[in-house]
């Protein structure tokens, strides 16, 4: 199948570039202590969890109990979801799901233990490293390993997300920031060993400091999941190439107007407008439901019927509104990528 | 079942607002020339469609030619694509669609004519109206006839949409721009009966320009979507009632900052954050994939576990993130609507 034959929009994967963003990743850590978790939030996608697994990851983070269920069907055995699930209607799901993989939990209060409660599951201590989200105070993180013990939870350690750092563009600058949000995790391992727990996790980490937190000794695992396919925004900040490209068509041009046939349902604008490929032949002016509208420039012939290429601004809410992805190299589809645990349920 | 039941996050849809909704809307119409042809886009559910047709909804209108082969699955006999479909990949399976249902499609150019030439299908011609997005100029919609009919394609009418003036958010000045909007559609029904064609169909209009356009003598039929469900943006410039709200879970209370389950996957944040309900309990500070975090105020008593709403800021690219919809009325669950043809595909 040839990228022609496919109806637009289609989400695809330019492959050159997505196979060197797994060997960077892989490869990095292929000599270190740290492995690397890939987070299956970023792109929902079995055939993408399975080259992770071949390149070397090591797990695999979920932010959702139904993420966590579809990818336990398709084989894989170890799963962290990385969120807190306090809905008491998912209870009985995680128990059964806990009997047939290695399943960790996170929780951050005590209310967070109560509602899994005698369940046996094994937990990580979300650990606040600075982002305004979840994660219990470090003050805090010794009482509530003892609440998450008398709950009949195993603690097998901590996890913290530095994602207030990832906004930080300056590459030193937010080395330093992710260096301060890994003392404060690092600090938490020590008070909680000091008071006779075993701390046999210490996950953190992103795509945007791989490189820092993955380098730290007593970080054990990082968390990443936009290095994969890669989008304008995180593009900026890390060496990473952008993989993921919305193929759109061309519907209509009426003056210097031109319009897409993908708009607010095929991408995700949360972290900008789309970008152009190849760039320059014209500015997005704004998207609709179903289009983009662009301002082009003299120089560009746009014809109804071309196809057009946009660039994503963010890899995950992207990602989720597609069912598949086609993977491709040249003008060639090699393979079509079911985003079999796409869906809206949260942690 | 009770909502209670319902593991979260849900999109939910308040059955008294939405019935309110309804009722409103097509009664305004019983005694009118002008029908309404919802547009399907907005909800992409049967269900819905269903009640809009038994209020008196004459047609339907689509935005992708995948939502109409999914309505006329489903009974739908009278489908108009609002747009062009300029992928010739597509042109097959509008010929098979044309020969189940009465269907219609939009043209703006010789090229989108050219795409579906020899094909006999019935086109309206879209006329920009003063949107920066597809239509062809005024003074070109008399050759642009031509074109279609010697395309063989049988013109029927044409359509323009003022969207533009939805930003307006003073009721009188928008009336104004709405009516100046349909002065430049009405001379082109004009020209084009001038020049010896029929124009049976002139389609346009807008949830929140309804009660202009749809009086205005020589529009036959108004294209309106949101409605039925409302979202917190367009509540603002219209007497309908918000019906549509996200059932979220609160999973984690640190300090004065509390977070929800529910995020970019299960809301589009393009027309802004979205509200709460009840109001000014909190404010949202942001929202990330998964995650909704809050700012509570002192006198909010927030416990992990309970059960917040979340009111979408816009209803068309939140319900496309979701395959149910949870219709209720007090606490109990009276139906679950299948999103059926909830999906990317554009024109």
């Amino acid at each position: 199948m040839r990228l022609s034959d496919i109806p637009t929009p289609a989400l695809c994967v330019e492959l050159d570039a997505f196979e060197r963003n797994i060997e960077r990743m892989h490869s990095f850590f292929a000599d270190k202590p740290c492995n690397v978790r890939p987070h299956l939030k970023a792109h929902k996608t079995p055939a993408i969890a399975r080259i992770q697994r071949d390149a070397g990851g090591v797990g695999f983070c979920c932010a959702t109990l139904s993420e966590a269920e579809v990818f336990a069907a398709e084989g894989f055995d170890d799963l962290l979801i990385a969120n807190e699930v306090c809905d008491p209607s998912k209870v009985e799901r995680l128990i059964a799901l806990s009997k047939k993989v290695k399943l960790t939990v996170a929780v951050d209060s005590r209310a967070s233990c109560d509602i899994i409660v005698g369940t046996d599951l094994s937990v990580l201590l979300d650990i606040n490293v600075g982002m305004p989200r979840c994660g219990v105070a470090p003050s805090e993180a010794v009482e509530l390993a003892r609440v998450a013990t008398r709950a009949g939870l195993n603690v097998k350690g901590i996890m913290g997300y530095e994602g207030h750092v990832t906004v930080i563009e300056d590459v030193d600058k937010r080395a330093e920031a992710t260096r301060k949000s890994m003392e404060v995790l690092l600090g938490v391992a020590d008070d909680l060993r000091d008071n006779g727990y075993a701390v046999d996790i210490v996950s953190a980490g992103s795509t945007l400091t791989y490189d820092v937190t993955g380098t730290i000794d007593g970080i054990t695992e990082i968390q990443a999941g936009s290095y994969a396919l890669m989008d304008t925004e995180f593009a900026k900040s890390s060496p990473f190439e952008e993989a993921l490209r919305i193929m759109c068509t061309l519907v209509s041009v009426q003056g210097n107007i031109a319009v897409l046939d993908a708009g607010l349902k095929t991408m995700s604008i949360d972290h900008g407008n789309p970008g152009l490929f190849p760039e320059a032949r014209a500015d997005v002016l704004y998207l609709s439901d179903e289009h983009t509208s662009l301002v082009i420039h003299d120089d560009f012939d746009a014809k109804v019927g071309d196809r057009m290429w946009l660039r994503p601004s963010h890899v995950d809410p992207t990602v989720n509104l597609h069912d598949e992805l086609y993977a491709f190299r040249g003008e060639e589809v090699e393979e079509v990528w079911p985003v079999v645990a796409r869906g809206y349920r949260g942690p």
